[in-house]
């Protein structure tokens, strides 16, 4: 099962009950996300703690009662989600951290944690009738849709600046996409996917915009807690570019509180790059998103003006949580201390939570007695020459 | 538990109990591999499908009674195995074989499969008391003992020839490897390996050298099997350079049939590189490796002088299969079918066995009403320069 109950902007509060054609809300425009709700006393009914540790967590439709799709049928082949906790006990040991955890989503299809998006959004297009999807992206959400559009047998469009690298232009010639590369940036590229989609009736998987995206992001922490055996970390520390995957990691926590599956909450960190902050500038300021100069070697994170920005502070601050920024130098260390200690190999913007784990270490706002998970959110063989520019000094 | 009984070489038949220093055939040279035999008597009492069933299928330790290794203990934290077995219906229905399969290695931690034989060696290498590990590679066993070396805190030594893709050198370095880089072919670097790991007494993990690397590829059938609920598919085809992984995924079946899990065995296909077919001439011929010129895309295939030949083809003929060869168009156009069809993105040598499907249904090698397994080995991502060939006609 799994059905939406309501939908509630996150700036006016308004709620809507889901219908083809809502995203964002329409009395505030493009930057007011809308946050889903469902109906916890059914999903109780056939979902509980008991019937979750009954199944092997293999992939993320194990919370299909708290997903906005009915059934997942035949249409999904690939495996996404169900991805490793690791305790790193060389990290541990490095770091000084003894209960630090990392999620490695490099591992889902198609190299990131977008394809948890993507699965569930595209399904969900589908179920209201599309055909067809689209977005725009900076790499990895459009190989995502790509890669989850290929295998459901599904046309994908995607939006994507021409300066994308060229390991995420390669998926998505690989996979088939129908590419639209944009003289311009990802803000450029996002505007003209909407006008497209509009014209042509294709489904809008944007980021920060498709109020499901966050849906399919929240999954990670829900195995997470899994994981941990119904524990709840801490701190969980998020990278952080449009602020989707962040709200996504919030939502899971709030929807197992709710479920009353847990008793705790997380305390946040939202993890940038100084040359992309203006989600931390909101966040330390007055909580309004404000356009930023952006110059960083992680590209995934690279985002002037974060689309989901405001649901990012407002759940940044529900969780009692701080923004940390890093240079790309922390940056490229953390990806060389993560590889030498986990084998792990994460991207700029997926390692980014390891170098802001150290900064708070060092600035003393963290106890190295606090159960700490990192959040490794994409695969650093897409970007191998950001990899390389580590060792050139 | 899980302890070696014996070892045969492939050329003379000796038996050999195992002992540190003990790799190929002491009387018969580098070329001859020994095979690894257990008590399967012994292993049936702790080890039978049933306890299978009733584990979840998360890596491939659940198949420690049959392998060279006493214990996982806390050394092994990242997931090796376990990878998803795909019924990818759009491939099917593209391909027309209704029953095709298609198991996806690239999800392993570094990337390839051969992750499974890095973490067995390893294993097996600590326990033999050895505390530093070698491996000589045109790419993918470097990386990968990269990578598993450091998630378990061991030094690693890689002997790389300097025309190695570059995102393979990338994941070297992140990975913290001391790099040998050799300024002259595979072949070459492999004699040096053996010279130094003499020399300072590491444990080498050469691919048909060290007689463990095949126990752990074999993992990959053992768990094809149980995917298949006990079936053995009519057909299994399997990429081939050294030969190495052919034997792995010859002796998984063997294993399984010895134990009497699974009463029939499958045919194997060798899918090689018509630039790299040094096993399907001496398969065609007298049975003998000779050493060939070697020109394809498909840089993991890329071996003059197969180290596992012999036992490739001795496995090859006791399948009943046969050795295909492909053109690099063929590999580039079936990277391109098994993106659009399934997400799944492989690189030249991982994808091979499609192109060697598509080849034997033209020349009628086939039956389309076979139960066919394509082995996917290794990851895109790793050499998007080659991927993005296929787009420049």
């Amino acid at each position: 099962m799994g059905s939406v109950t309501s939908l509630t902007c996150v700036v006016c509060s308004a709620h809507y009950i889901e219908r083809p054609g809502l995203y964002t809300c329409p009395s505030c425009g493009d930057l007011a996300t809308l946050k889903v709700s469902y109906d916890y006393e059914a999903v109780r009914k056939v979902m509980t703690r008991r019937t979750l540790d009954a199944k092997p967590l293999v992939d993320l439709w194990r919370y299909l009662p708290l997903l906005p799709v009915r059934e997942v049928g035949n249409l999904m082949s690939l495996r996404v989600g169900g991805t490793p906790l690791y305790n790193a006990p060389g990290l541990r040991a490095k770091s000084g951290f003894p209960d630090l955890w990392v999620k490695d989503d490099t591992i889902n299809p198609s190299g990131s944690l977008k394809d948890r998006a993507s699965a569930v959004t595209l399904l969900k297009g589908l179920e209201m009738g599309y055909t067809e999807a689209a977005v725009a992206s900076t790499g990895n959400a459009a190989a995502s849709l790509a890669c989850i559009s290929a295998s459901m047998g599904v046309r994908c469009h995607v939006f994507v600046p021409a300066a994308a690298p060229k390991t995420k232009l390669a998926q998505l010639a690989i996979y088939g996409a129908d590419v639209i590369t944009v003289q311009g940036s990802y803000d450029e590229a996002f505007k003209l996917c909407i006008e497209a989609c509009e014209e042509h009736t294709w489904y809008n998987r944007n980021t920060g915009y498709n109020p499901y995206t966050v849906e399919g992001k929240k999954t990670v922490s829900m195995e997470i807690v899994e994981q941990l055996r119904w524990g709840t970390p801490d701190t969980v520390i998020v990278p952080v570019g449009d602020g989707c995957i962040l709200s996504g990691v919030w939502k899971g926590f709030i929807d197992l509180y709710r479920l009353g599956f847990i008793d705790q909450l997380p305390r946040l960190i939202a993890a940038q790059a100084d040359g992309s902050q203006a989600i931390k500038r909101a966040f330390d300021g007055d909580g309004v998103i404000r356009s930023v100069e952006v110059d960083t070697i992680a590209d995934s994170l690279a985002v002037s003006m974060p689309r989901n920005g405001t649901m990012a502070v407002q759940d940044l601050r529900a969780s009692k949580g701080m923004a940390v920024v890093v240079s790309d130098e922390e940056i490229l260390e953390a990806m060389k201390l993560l590889g030498q200690t986990t084998g792990i190999f994460g991207e700029p913007a997926g390692v980014v939570s390891l170098a802001a784990l150290l900064r708070l270490h060092a600035e003393n706002n963290i106890s190295t007695k606090e159960r700490v998970v990192l959040m490794v959110t994409g695969t650093g063989l897409k970007d191998v020459d950001s990899a390389l520019k580590g060792f050139s000094t």
